[in-house]
């Protein structure tokens, strides 16, 4: 099983691509993130978003898509512009004829590291160890959204 | 010149298509709601509202969009909700080429009334007078869409 998975924003969307096989073992496939121009204003930036991701998802041709869920207690406004931009990217799954499935950030570190608390640098690097790569994949809003894949992928073996 | 009004929603988004001419005179072209039930998924939801919009956009022919702004102070989950659709309501506007225009509720107040604490109920009958319609457009998110196309149409002339 192909799953995409997706770390929501505006500034920087992260995707990851693996393959998830039935022993449960991940590969990494691809991965990195979409950028915008803050200076561009948001119906452009998230056109960009839409038709990068589209692309992408063209070019890898995953089934699934992850995306993880926004947890914001702070800023209500930027909330907002990441929550449009996670619409987007929803959809672009959506046209690609994806499943989608959402997954919160404490689901993603529980499925990681069986502990709710881990901080950021231990998930980055079970991502590195479940993928077996040599580095932690970089920017970090990559690696999330690997997490995020990867989360899925256990999620679909469990059920 | 033909706007397409937007309020942003999840169970309703409301859309209004007006003709502004140049004298300042607004007509109405076509209004209602895009409802998507609450049982279904957001992704499933957030496909329907682009899909559906994409289909009015193509009918209507607007060439400028107008998005009322999000305001929020309470519930920031249902925030972000409203937000994803949001967004995709803009990408819609955005794929068929039009221009997007935002307004916040305060400006949208402001500029059918001149007063920035008008109630809903005199919004909506400021939208009916300018209208020039003998009844005001039901339900109150296609008045809101009206309210937010025809304040554009105000914008566009003194700009």
């Amino acid at each position: 099983m192909r799953i995409i998975g997706i770390d929501p924003g505006t500034g920087l969307l992260g995707f990851g691509v693996i393959d998830a096989g039935k022993d449960g073992k991940c590969e990494l496939v691809d991965g990195g993130v979409i950028k915008t121009p803050v200076k561009e204003d948001d119906a452009v930036r998230l056109q960009t978003i839409f038709e990068e991701l589209t692309d992408i998802i063209a070019a890898a041709k995953p089934t699934e898509m992850a995306v993880e869920k926004l947890y914001f207690a702070q800023n209500v406004t930027t909330a907002m512009t990441v929550a449009q931009a996670r619409g987007v990217a929803i959809l672009a799954g959506m046209q690609a004829g994806l499943k989608i499935a959402e997954y919160t950030p404490l689901q993603i570190k529980q499925a990681l590291t069986g502990y709710g608390r881990a901080d950021k640098k231990q998930m980055q690097e079970m991502v590195r160890v479940l993928l077996g790569l040599k580095e932690v994949p970089k920017p970090d809003d990559c690696a999330d959204a690997l997490a995020c894949a990867i989360t899925h992928s256990m999620n679909r073996r469990i059920s």
